[in-house]
């Protein structure tokens, strides 16, 4: 959507370090834009921790990760922050709900709500579902409204067929609209 | 979840009336609960002026409900409110969309997130996808802590597996639950 | 502000009692509107458990009302709901935060912003300094928009000048505005 | 508050100028810390298009600026963006609200709602009595709850008197804390 996702992500991490407190940066490995960091549009970009691959259980993995901090730094992790987080898988969602509760570390997710088709991806719905709060990063449409959906463009011409999930690249590219120019795009009346 | 859903509903109707602007009230019919009307746990009930069968096309008869009003009084709808909205198909939520995207008249939809199991019923899912915005309605669990959950008891004992939809009775009751107590007496760890 | 601050109190009222805790309602004496009830616009009143006068502490007297109630019930107060709050005083609100963070006992508190020209009232400003979250209960203006302003009538006319505290009856009266009409209103360009 | 405040303004400047639109950014000279940069913690930093002294009427600066972009480039100016809006005097509030509803142009302010001793900063408070939508930028305690409040340190001891304007350098300094540590270290029970 462009709204600033992986500054907020970068920007909480921070707060956390002045307070002197460790965390654990992940994001999912489907996300190939950036290899193994996390980039803010502002400029700034920071390498994650662990990839989340689809197969991983995050609990696991990121209880395994807690013992290295504490081992090598005789520090405890205060908080997992994931970015993309719409393509965790659901199973993941769950286990991330199962460290906020049950290990009882806060889990902050960053990611999308829904494609380009205005359907959600398999976390983001998983998220929507369960989290403790939903936080809106607003961003506005070309017209001045707030925008909702993330049309995607292939050659500069907006599509409305195609897979869930293609990275923004060289042909590819995403504008985020409010609910009226999208059905002008879309031509519903 | 017992978080006063269709109170805040009625007060909302109540603003508008009070500024002399009409209000159309509907709710899915699959909410077999109180027939034809909207009941408050406060005490206040009122009759809805349509109900929302599955196969119905909302804005078609949205729009018709509008202008036999115009007709009948010369005033336009100002607002269309829907209690129990989880149980709306898909297809009404775009609907729903349409009607205050394209017909430009709110639209504000009561209803819980997630059933018993906590998934998200079909209506829930695609509010949560396209809703302009989402406010939360809390409540509290028996253990003070915000509840999430919606759980689902059968003579009083807490049950997960069964139907995504009971509608609460002589035998089935839900219990708003945090997460900690909704893990508790699902036995995860 | 008209927008159901009283409804939206007795209906958290009522989710904690549906959940077998006690909570104690209050409400500045300042309000002599209905006496020593709190009365919503959808038709549900209640008695206040106390008043609160100007010169009261307000965390020695909740405590009392706490040992009260464990005496006569052998129950713990759950919650303190406050109506009217705009009329506590600063010390009040002060008081009120200690119930929160030193004896722990969550504090509602339901008060209009600010007076007929736009000032905070004393507790709401000491509550906007203060509080852990605000939440905003949002009602329409007569166009439409998002009311954010409360104009004081006399005769069905609008006044820009008087005394902060009027309360509404048979000459004075109040509509909410959303800053557009209410600067149409008072002729700023 | 270390939240992230200067970060989130510079993002929104991103986001509308990543659409082709034109903002300006400002800041009160009262704030003397960066010059006439807004600096964000992550390390990005930008210069304003104008300081906002006490006596400025920012309306009418804010017009004249206006006409200047459009001189220049041709093209509207689609936001205003200020930085340390605590330090705005009342007036400034006033204006920066007919800036949004006469002139039809979003104001976002950014800035903190309280001093080391718990009260509002004169733009704060107005700023808490007239926005249209008040945004919370979260930061944590020492102790991993919310912070609130803003403690002034000075050699690294917590004071609880002194003015209420004392920008942070080398003596100075502050810490953000909850409410359980605020009222510890102020020694409140």
């Amino acid at each position: 959507m462009n709204s600033g996702k992986s500054t907020a992500l970068l920007q909480a991490a921070h707060n956390y370090e002045e307070r002197g407190q460790v965390v654990l940066l992940a994001k999912p490995s489907l996300d190939t834009k950036g290899a193994t960091s996390i980039a803010s549009r502002l400029g700034v970009t920071r390498e994650v921790d662990f990839l989340i691959t689809p197969e991983l259980n995050l609990r696991t993995k990121f209880e395994a990760e807690c013992k290295r901090v504490m081992h090598d730094s005789g520090r405890p992790v205060a908080c997992l922050l994931i970015d993309e987080a719409q393509f965790l898988t659901r199973e993941q969602v769950d286990q991330a709900l199962e460290i906020a509760v049950l290990d009882d570390i806060p889990v902050l997710s960053y990611g999308i709500r829904t494609d380009f088709l205005t359907h959600g991806f398999p976390g983001s719905l998983r998220l929507l579902e369960i989290a403790h709060s939903l936080e809106e990063l607003k961003t506005i449409c070309r017209c001045g409204r707030k925008a909702m959906f993330n049309a995607r463009k292939i050659d500069s011409q907006f599509v409305f067929d195609g897979e869930q999930v293609a990275i923004d690249g060289e042909k590819v590219s995403y504008e985020s609209l409010c609910p009226h120019c999208y059905f002008d795009e879309k031509n519903i009346k």
